[in-house]
């Protein structure tokens, strides 16, 4: 394989004209890139003497050793050169740094731009300042070891791999000034999420959209591995990355003894044509002449895993081996032989060039850093909240359900919010999109697909519907993929919603996981502006996911969320379409949380007025007096505590049958919209008070709880409770098989008839009630009997509404499922 | 496009000799394909009158229609001509539908096959059967609407899509005359695991393992939306296939009026050269011709989407189209019109030509059914358990640590694990693997790496270590692909383990829950014969992640594990390396479990000799007298609970300060390797009776619980015991800050110090020893200082010892860590 710069199809464009690199520049990208490699060595090894004033002595060193060599020259190497052209250009760039561990570099670039100085003023532009950013790095008490909130510039965490090319789609998407540049890890390229973010070019609009810029930094191992994409044949490689729609340049350097001037030179003409190709495109775009999707350019960056790092210690090789990959040499305290060898390593940078006899860094380095909001570290889009607005939201009250009477209608909750949802897209086209895994439709947000059409950049066909170059509405059949893209959406300022089946949310647990301590870490980090929520809206809920069976079954979502800082996690489980729709114009107001919203899909009862609802949602927790059964000045027998729409329609059924059967007993409806309601308020900012909590479910009655999810949150959330012990929570249990939507409910002891069973037997009258606990034990077989004959459920349950009289409207009676479009 | 085949790379080979589809032949293979179609069909829509003996009328069809037809048609076609190449050929070969629901198709192939009926006794092979098959389809009580554990001849549930080829792969190691065919969605390739799941053609040696033959099944539309694949230019599809490393086959049938027979010709004379090739790369590597990694045939299948369904419904075009994903027409109960085209295109399959006058098929259908275990529903390794062996396990207590008295000893527990891991891959070396994303090594299993190597298929050089073209560990950078493999390793009857960080697992969470969902329905489902456990290393886990900061921490797929059936579900936390082995040679003999252990990687204390460690696995749990200072007869003041190897030490720590300090303090330890013996008996198998539990824990004593993940989780398990309100957990917290081991300790309360202090408040001590607590408070202090100046921890805690006089010995004092090589 030659080095020289080869380009996918063949010979480099003729019309672009060759970038030569001018001596001086060549000069300060090459100090700026020693002095980022010199900086990225004593944060993993020193902790203190950091600009080798004198001899390194055993105290210099760390005692543990917890950073990572490997990509960090590599990455120096590239963020020298944009810095190159971001000056010659005068470029809106970020990088993203894809690699797990470019914590160094990145570190060490931010305190050469000056920013790092300027927001933590502890670190400062001399050599005390240099003692101190080697020292917290990775140091109790100080920095993470990778990329990380901590770091100025940075919306990528870099902790788990994959999602750096899916944030930087979402941070380009609607900044049609910005360059994204995504360095991407040869062993992340082998990630899940990463393997499928390549085909995001389909779905970036180039008129509307920013540029991403795909390096992939092709340095051959992983932790203990060659990459599988440095162990194909080049040609392989190349057809891969245009098969994924791009137009790949290659480059080589740091295998031979090249005179590095050259090595500058050729990467600065080859970074200079893919700029150049970038700004044709978007051009032609801008006139109309791009006919056909655009073949955006990327690099692969090939140089060695530890470039200008230790050849060989202890006689094997480690430059260019996995064996950089972390620290070319551990326990070089008190290692004399190490320690020279770190010395005579530290010193091949030549520091007496790079940083004056104060510790500042000469002209020469600084003369490669941009100025002001053009440095990446300090780019504002890398601290997204200093550009967020606020959404222009439509009255959500003007959209909502009119329901005579608890009961008095019936809609699908999920089509109602989508009308709203649609004039949020509508007024906010810069600043709001909606994502999902190709369920945004099925779960009912259909007007907001028509409002805003579905972003598609792939070949378009006569009999498409609602496909648009400049769609609002993302769908991609990934769920990483959206939950990605809306993350760097959101990390850079802007507003979003990720609706999905909440059978399958379960697949990016873990990016939820890491988002949400993102957020959790920023509140502790001033200069970091609050972001928008991360908004879930999870439908084709657990309860009529009935036809798909077992294996799509699964609340447990809301357990994870669960385990994350009280600080940044709320849940909601809206009972029907009016709380929906405040629940929902409550969460696009707010800032840094993630907020997960429960609600069905299919036809169900509404409840409460908007007023009630808006009052309801407002306190988050209360007693729906007209569903229960008790006497004003006296305490209720029994409480039936409620959250989420399907429970809380089957407590409400199972109250009306107390009413009529056992008039005598007082019984007390509470429903929950706000699951944080239900903890202890030093627990969670939404928590009730224990006399709060004692006022609405009583100190010592029973509790029978009607839950979405799995009961054992219910049980967790209030632990601390006074009357826990008398909690009784039924909700989702592990159980296959193919049901009807009443029958699911029978099969985890959730319907109606077991509520009115439990009430009774939770008060102690299971024996003076024998004959009603039979009629409703009688009522499930029967009801289980109709299903397994008729293939649906008993008219009874399908067509029962609240009170007799209701004025029951809408399409569709509750309970009643004709179709169903899941997936 | 031309609909001729077309070859990636230019012409067909010379050297293959063109099939011939006999017209006898293409006629059976036409009938199966129009009967198969029939019973898609008729499964969706009807509950009687399946046959249509008379016309369709309202009561025939279902009420409720959550079938897809969309994927069928042709999946029913490719299933038909492998038929005919597995009878042709006397083929070994199992069929894996990737698309979410090809339930109709693959339980119509089993029961043309007649093992359908043969495993579901009530399904016969008659008129009557056919109306049972077809009304059990997606019907409360009857079968999910998409592939599932029961239907006959699967491997791979039909509900959250991606995980296809990867399964297969996990099929096709080690078995070397197996072709696993793996049809995949055009929707689902857009998923993030399958996207990377291509690589694993890296990966399977063309000697020892059997044959991948991935088919692309183009049809174009997923719910709602195109897919990318069909909308990207054909030969950018080709030139992603070609960089994924395949040589790709390209077919398109059914888009024009082509005669039916000739499509059919088209497609044979294809399969036969793609399988020819199949023939001529095993040739190749049997007798050593085959010098390069070889380029494996593939199939893109492009048919449209509910092809031979209806054109148009309503004036709208279905037929090639979204519209037909699910139903073509829903609402067809009462609707007239609806019921009559229903009708006619049920006819359009000519069921007169099928079926005979009691509804057997006929004998042109039967002939394209191949016989016995080749008829790939009833392929023995789609029901694994058939082929299950027991593994060759050496006697773990010959690979177990000294332990002259508890504590004298100090290990990496995985080390030790990893030296008998290491022959039990020498000893079953066709029936056993290890998988890991990368980790294995850094997990200290590098005695296994050694044994087996690391299965590696792309270019090797000279300085690589341990990867070797038949490694017996499978290492990728994906959590996704490894799951997947070993997933499709277990379900055709072998057995593996997966190790990984503990803080990554997350991102499997999805797949595990499937997985154990999967293991549940095959317990109620008599055919289908136990597989071995799905087993999980969880190392490097949150208690010495310390160096990568709070990105990476999270203890919580635990509680993910916790919400799944407690009939397939078991969690280990062995606290030293004697109990590892007992643990691991427990779960590795066991079948239809998710068994998921974990382990720290770091030098820590040793405890128990290996009789006692046996004796303490067995048990689950048990009190640690020697740890403690009860005195026989009298019950203890405090009870320390743990589980955990951290927490566990901690816990004993904290017992000695205890014991030194407060000697009148009766103390107990009570140690938990299963965490489900905390749970009550009713609720898991491994559950304890109230009255042991109590004998341990007592009824009314403060019990101080040190456990190694969310608190929560144990209180969750506790929660129905007598003494369950006076358990006081410290646990895991979500904290952020970079730490030295004791630090995060102290950050989560769970240090030895607070321990202590909780036992005294918990006695009610806090007055009277107010001195004693604030000394510990100060040593809380002392100790964070310490690591603040000098980076490490102080030597009390890093050379602390459990009594004096020990005499440990090992590599390196416990809670040590010198480096660390987490990712």
């Amino acid at each position: 394989m030659t080095r020289d710069a080869r380009v996918a199809g063949g010979a480099a464009e003729d019309k672009t004209t060759e970038y030569l690199l001018a001596p001086d520049d060549a000069a300060a990208v090459d100090a700026w890139w020693r002095a980022a490699n010199y900086l990225a060595v004593g944060q993993i090894y020193l902790m203190g003497n950091a600009l080798l004033k004198r001899p390194l002595a055993e105290e210099d060193i760390k005692p543990r050793l917890l950073g990572h060599w490997g990509t960090s020259p590599g990455q120096n190497f590239l963020y020298a050169h944009l810095n190159h052209q971001i000056i010659q250009r005068n470029l809106d760039m970020i990088y993203l740094s894809g690699p797990g561990h470019g914590g160094p570099s990145l570190v060490a670039a931010s305190w050469l731009e000056g920013t790092y100085s300027e927001v933590y003023s502890h670190v400062g532009t001399d050599a005390r300042g240099v003692d101190e950013l080697c020292r917290q790095f990775s140091f109790p008490g100080g920095i993470p070891s990778h990329v990380a909130p901590e770091t100025p510039g940075s919306i990528h965490e870099g902790g788990e791999l994959g999602y750096v090319l899916s944030h930087a789609y979402g941070a380009a998407f609607d900044n049609p000034d910005l360059i994204a540049v995504a360095v991407i890890g040869d062993g992340e390229a082998e990630t899940a999420p990463l393997a499928t973010a390549w085909h995001s070019n389909k779905f970036l609009d180039p008129q509307v959209d920013g540029t991403v810029l795909p390096i992939l930094h092709l340095n051959g191992y992983k932790i203990a591995n060659p990459t599988i994409f440095d162990r194909i044949p080049r040609q392989e490689l190349e057809s891969l990355l245009v098969g994924y729609g791009h137009k790949p340049y290659f480059f080589e350097g740091g295998f031979d003894d090249e005179d590095i001037t050259n090595t500058h030179r050729r990467f600065a003409r080859l970074l200079a044509q893919v700029l150049d190709e970038v700004v044709d495109i978007r051009a032609r775009a801008a006139d109309g002449r791009l006919t056909e999707r655009a073949r955006w350019p990327m690099i692969v960056f090939r140089t060695p895993k530890g470039w200008t790092g230790p050849q060989e210690v202890d006689g094997l090789p480690v430059e260019n081996s996995w064996r950089s990959h972390q620290v070319p040499m551990s326990a070089v305290r008190g290692n004399e032989e190490y320690t020279r060898l770190l010395e005579s390593w530290m010193h091949s940078y030549r520091p007496e060039e790079l940083f004056g006899p104060e510790g500042r860094i000469m002209d020469l380095v600084a003369q490669n850093n941009p100025v002001g909001t053009r440095r990446m570290s300090a780019n504002p889009h890398a601290n997204g909240g200093l550009l967020t607005r606020d959404l222009d939201l439509p009255d959500f009250r003007d959209y909502g359900v009119d329901v005579p009477v608890p009961g008095g209608a019936t809609v699908e909750a999920t089509r109602v919010l989508g009308g709203w949802v649609a004039d949020v897209v509508d007024r906010n086209r810069q600043t709001f999109r909606v994502f999902g895994p190709d369920e945004t439709h099925s779960n009912r947000l259909g007007a907001a697909v028509e409002a805003g059409g579905k972003a598609w950049q792939a070949e378009l066909l006569d009999t498409d519907v609602d496909l648009s170059r400049t769609g609002r509405v993302m769908e991609v059949l990934s769920e990483h993929q959206v939950q990605g893209w809306l993350e760097g959406y959101l990390l850079t300022g802007r507003h979003g919603l990720l609706n999905s089946y909440e059978a399958f949310i379960h697949i990016i647990d873990s990016m939820f996981n890491q988002h949400a301590k993102w957020l959790d870490s920023s509140r502790d980090i001033p200069w970091r502006v609050p972001v928008p929520s991360l908004n879930y809206l999870l439908s084709s809920h657990v309860w009529r996911q009935d036809h798909n069976g077992f294996s799509h079954q699964d609340p447990g979502f809301l357990d994870v969320v669960m385990n994350k800082t009280a600080d940044v996690t709320r849940i909601y489980l809206p009972p029907d379409a009016n709380t929906l729709l405040s629940t929902f114009d409550h969460v696009l107001r707010t800032r840094n949380y993630v907020n997960v919203v429960v609600a069905g899909k299919q036809p169900g009862p509404q409840w409460l007025t908007m007023d009630e609802a808006v009052l309801h949602c407002t306190r988050g927790i209360g007693i729906w007096d007209w569903a229960g059964s008790e006497e004003p000045g006296s305490k209720p027998d029994v409480v039936l505590g409620c959250a989420g729409d399907v429970p809380t329609m089957e407590a409400i059924a199972a109250a009306r049958l107390l009413r009529e059967r056992l008039p005598e007993l007082k019984v007390r409806v509470v429903n929950v919209v706000d699951l944080m309601r239900l903890q202890d308020e030093r627990e969670h900012p939404h928590g009730l008070s224990h006399r709060d909590f004692d006022a609405l479910f009583t100190a010592d009655r029973p509790v029978i709880f009607a839950f979405h999810g799995y009961p054992s949150l219910v049980h967790q959330l209030t632990y601390r409770r006074t009357n826990h012990h008398n909690i009784h929570v039924r909700g989702f249990k592990e159980k296959g098989t193919t049901t009807t939507p009443f029958d699911m409910l029978m099969l985890n002891d959730l319907d109606r008839y077991r509520l009115v069973i439990d009430a009774i037997d939770r008060v102690g009258l299971a024996e003076r009630e024998s004959s009603l606990r039979q009629e409703m034990l009688d009522s499930r077989v029967r009801a289980r009997q109709h299903t397994r004959k008729h293939g649906q459920d008993l008219p009874e349950v399908t067509q029962w509404v609240v009170q007799d009289g209701d004025n029951t409207q809408g399409s569709g009676a509750p309970g009643s499922d004709t179709g169903g479009d899941n997936e």
